[in-house]
């Protein structure tokens, strides 16, 4: 509660203040004029640590092109103005092949289902090619839409305040590229693992050829129709490598996608931390309103490339999570198969938590500048930037959503873990009954 | 961050920008003053395509009323002044004999049920039955506040900005008759290859003459009283066509009102599109706020008519999707059985998840002013109207509803789906036990 | 958008408007002058439909003091100021003697079921007299709160809108009555037919003689501690009606608070739809807006004296339908006891549906005013007041709560209905997987 | 509706009340001046009943401390500036080896587990280790934090209105002590009678000796890789004892917490309500504004040290009551388990319900203030100061949180208690089918 002498203080203290975060505004300004003809200048060396988005996520989208998706072309390039995508390139028409060997290859499991009984235990090889079909036709289109959203992406990072060391810089671009190629590593592995708990421990081998037995072993709905021959199973082999980094492919996409948008948030929040306990003209409070304003935009205009991805991967894992569970109440054949069956579920559990978690710090991010406002003090508050600012924040849900259906927020996570729960419980239920209050006697003599 | 410099400038062009805006109005008023001049003169060809509801739904209605359900007169008029509703009509008597018909025949179904065991699975006719009594009754009350109702829409429709070109103008309607001729073809196929199942794969005649065979089959509740004759049989078949027809029609009727009521919506927002990022004069924000306040308050009363339907329409749906679901655990008795039965398992599915997404579009329409309302500019925004309007759009949800129990969202889709999932887990778990990683030597020779 | 003429036009409105609505104003402060002046020297008989919500609940409390519930005195005195709680009153002694012997048959009870296993079917005795024990021991605190409830209630009452004429007047106490009497009614006859459904077909006689069959069924827990004899089981028989009718009254009582509290806030609804189209004087908002406060205000107190009963009823109705559906699945003895537990599970069904929407009205209700400040005209607006009952219309969740566990919506009767239908699902499937597809030949010859 | 007099008077009883208003923040200010000077002569005595949480919360540290957990140093002296963390203490040694005693005895559950069949009533012991482990990790992380936190917790508890009367300002202090104490002993009543349960009804004894036998029970895990020894068993059964200590503390901590942070909220509402219904000048609301903030940004920063123990706490608590809940339907071997067990049931329920409960009354002393805000006359609400703080309050969220997942409020509550209600009615449904509507005859003769 200030006194007049306090208040007239006060008074002089912001107008101080005022200069100061006029002379800030200045220097943003003038900075950023630097940063735009350093970057016009710079050669190509000089921007791979910029923490550019589009620097950052060349690496994971080259490996996503040898194994057929998102057909783009310039991705290497040093600026996002040499992406672009034509149907005249050899990616585009390899991504297609792609496409028409999986419709083949979903030909013939739906064939192999239906002779069989239909159930949905039988149908995962059907819901597993399915979801991978519109994903890679989603990505297909996404290819279309990249060097837009790039271009677009890339004229908000600029408006961004800039980074304060080298350091800092760097970090988000290291840590989508570790992410990114720690999940394939792991992907790999748990392939690799796979290829041991069957070949090495055939329980039941269809031919004395360990080999044959495995390519035959793998693509079942094909021999069922063609006799055996080398090639074939090969192919099928191959096939199956695509359809499996695909599937693994969508969660990465989704993680880094999920990484620069909320990293760009951040940015804008650490800016707001420094500036909000001091009074600011309403130029700033303009400045930082229109440049979270054109963050939502982006967010926006992402998600409706991109939401269709979200549904499909959220949907199968969800599927693929309750179908180990319900595979896990089984004895194992062979210990290799255990380790196998443990190490891909706790390898899709963490995965799955990993898109919701990263995904949803969009949504964190995006309500923290709610909470910095509180913090103005009164003398700064009033101008109508602010109110309207404050009012804009309260009213938005700011998230990435699975086609619309939910938003991507870290409440989905316990609402999915609680389902996933349910189901074990249930499920547990059925085989428990008689276990407990036994006596085990096991040392007694 | 503007300087002096560009403050007067900004000024300059916000004057030069409200002058523009002015006769942007005026023309607004004098086109819609031509238009309704035209509207007068015009003879009914001139209407096909001007794109009013009332002429959209007109073939639809037509159809209905083939099938005993709203009897209201003058649907074909060109203006909405022509529709009325009076008890003196044979439509309003062929209604009511098609109530008295469906409950006598609900009563029948009843007796026949309570004679077997009372249980979930048994009581499916009952609530065939009793929904689309209900549902019937409703639209005989929706038929007397049909003619007020459109009368409100039409009014609501003469103050949307207008169309822009011919092409656009005409795709509602086209739109909807597509939708709604669709859905009739469909639910026309499901029936006949209904009865193309019992007559022609009869697994258990009842009768050697298959007509006989199968109007007595169609009709069992009847002839457990009364003696076989064949006039009878044919009579408890159309009530039967007449009841499939009337279960259907109910989703159809609901997605054209969601069409109708989303794409007013959609002209307001492009009108909002187009002037948001320019500064407006407050007359403008005026219009807009009640023109979107009159769409809402004809929502709701489209709403307070309708939703009765609507409740009976998802809840019915969301029980037969269960009880299909639980039967098709089950073997088919031969192949065409399963045709027909996954065909309809399908087009009820995709019948429910259509009612749901075009309803809920209303929703989603509703809420896109407030995001538009984001992007106007400093200059522009701090207009009481402006502010008013936000405040408004912030605190509403507008959707339809069933009975006010639920809103209509893209949400409760995902709800309904999860519903429908575990059910379809739970069930599966009982039958799922012993199948797994049981080796399945096929091939082994 | 009004040229300059039409705003001085509509400038002139406003002060004629103003004018009015100041004379309005006037007319309700005087009426209401005559009405508090013709309130004290009117008898009794003047009063009887007046509206006030002490006289019209006074026959429901009688009615319940008659069954040892809310020992208030002075209940059918003309103003409230006759109520009176002391505990020297032979009622508050005789709802005290109520509690004791409750008790001791919930611990004759308890005695008995822990004699057999302990589980959920077994448990429903304790169930039954552990939530009308805590009920009875609520209504005696309440009884406690009633008269300065009853206070604050005819304060708020009394500043109201008067209503119109005779017949809108007696409407709500009408209203009120018939539903209490229509629900005691059905109690009762849901009583009879238990009696008779148990007396005339009783399929296990435990003695001879029909009455002491009957007594000794009623009250087996004492049975199995002393010897029969006949004032005992009377004694027993009193006692099981007694807590019947505490178990219908809950809910009864209930309803009646629902339908006494959203009245009020109709009333005010009505006044504010006549008004708000027109632009009314600040002093007009200031007095809804208190109003509207005072009236939240009441329902909170009241919250807070009957939120304990509320969640007892709505804990207690949802455990009772679990428990009729589970017992739904098996065969009846006789058709006697199949008409009673019928008509037992639909008077049961019922009742929770109608506290529960007649509750839920409340909610409803309160969110009305702020629909109806949206159509208030731009002119009239932006007055401080308005602008304050908006922001606080939109922020308020109006409604009566479980323990503040939950709020009474209607969206919680999805809830609720969602809950018995799963629940009711799965009990199914365990009964049904055999009865499918087989063909029922039944008229082959 | 006042009137231009009432207007005048009105105007001249706001002054008076500024003037007052005034006095009363200048006595504020003077007092917690007294009081600071106070408290820095003041001996260790004259705190002991302050009301500070430091003081309060000191014993139940201390208690902590016996059993390895929260290793902070100066818990017991008279100010916050005694407390401080170091890693050269024996405390922070004896947790470490605490922590490591932990991990060995889970890696000896793990490989029992791992030897039997892997399922979810198996994992318990990994369930019970593995929380225990990561909350005591928690608590070691949060020991470092603690000095920080409770000095911040000591600035604002400086801010709060001051207490009436000595009574009033040691009752919260002996509140958390009670509660606190009240646990620790049931905790301790429940390990003694599961030690009682297991020795005087051993239904299947390992070796004569009772007390080998029951040490042997306790540590199996350990007795199957290491032969039998007393000392080893002594350890073992020391382990256990922490383990249990440490599970039950969780629970007690987060309670105390929650009424710690909810008194701070308390005090704030009291002078709130005390102020709101008379024209206070905007002094008071910026002082009440910024005093909430500090509050929120309190418990911000408290739920980030927490929110990790919270998740735990909730989590192992659902588990273990289902898992109770799964065990309770089999039969008890004597009658001593039967009573263990029950009371171990109750006091889980109860101890999981009054964390919930207590840290949940942290969200409805935050919503209050709005509710009181509503109170503010006309003629004082229109300050900016207040605007801005029943804005801020309308859209804020105020709890601690279970790592981010969940906000705990009352409506958590709820939907736990129906997950557990879900599970147990699922459960009944497969052991009582056949026992509903038989005839008990027993006493016919």
């Amino acid at each position: 509660m200030p006194t007049t002498g306090e208040r007239t203080r006060s008074k002089r203290w912001i107008l101080r203040w005022k200069g100061h975060a006029r002379k800030w505004l200045l220097q943003i300004k003038r900075s950023n004029l630097q940063w735009r003809t350093a970057q016009e200048r710079g050669t190509r060396k000089s921007f791979i640590h910029k923490g550019s988005f589009h620097e950052a996520v060349a690496p994971v989208l080259a490996v996503a092109q040898c194994f057929c998706l998102m057909p783009v072309l310039g991705i290497g390039g040093s600026s996002v103005r040499s992406l672009h995508f034509t149907r005249k390139s050899w990616r585009f028409w390899y991504s297609c092949l792609y496409l028409c060997s999986t419709t083949l290859d979903l030909m013939f499991s739906i064939r192999k289902v239906s002779h069989g009984g239909l159930d949905v235990r039988s149908v995962e090889p059907i819901v597993f090619h399915v979801s991978i079909l519109i994903a890679s036709w989603h990505f297909l289109h996404l290819a279309n839409l990249w060097p837009g959203l790039m271009r677009h992406w890339a004229a908000v990072e600029k408006r961004l305040p800039r980074y304060g060391s080298y350091m800092e810089r760097s970090h988000p671009v290291r840590r989508i590229r570790l992410v990114a190629f720690l999940l394939l590593s792991l992907s790999l592995m748990e392939h690799l693992l796979s290829i041991i708990a069957v070949v090495y421990y055939d329980f039941c081998p269809r031919r004395r050829d360990p080999v044959e037995s495995y390519l035959r072993g793998t693509s079942l709905h094909l021999f069922e129709v063609f006799a055996y021959s080398n090639w074939l199973g090969w192919l099928g082999k191959l096939q199956n490598v695509l359809l499996t980094f695909g599937w693994s492919y969508m969660d990465i996409f989704l993680m880094i996608i999920g990484m620069g948008l909320s990293e760009m948030l951040a940015r804008l929040n650490r800016s707001l931390k420094r500036h909000v306990r001091h009074p600011m003209p309403e130029e700033y409070w303009t400045w930082s309103r229109t440049l979270y304003r054109s963050i939502v935009e982006l967010i926006r205009e992402v998600d409706d490339a991109i939401s269709g991805i979200m549904l499909i991967s959220f949907g199968s894992n969800l599927y693929f999570i309750c179908l180990q569970l319900l595979k896990s109440i089984n004895t194992m054949p062979s210990s290799a198969h255990a380790v196998y069956f443990y190490f891909s579920l706790c390898f899709l559990l963490s995965r799955s938590s990993m898109v919701l978690l990263l995904v949803s710090t969009i949504n964190d991010r995006a309500r923290e500048p709610l909470q910095l406002l509180r913090l103005i003090p009164s003398e700064a508050y009033h101008q109508p930037e602010v109110t309207r600012f404050a009012a804009e924040l309260a009213s938005d849900q700011v998230a990435l959503t699975g086609a619309k259906f939910f938003n991507v927020t870290r409440r989905l996570f316990l609402a999915m873990a609680g389902t996933v729960a349910t189901y074990e419980l249930v499920l547990i239920q059925f085989h428990e009954d008689k276990k407990s209050w036994t006596c085990s006697v096991e040392t007694f003599d």
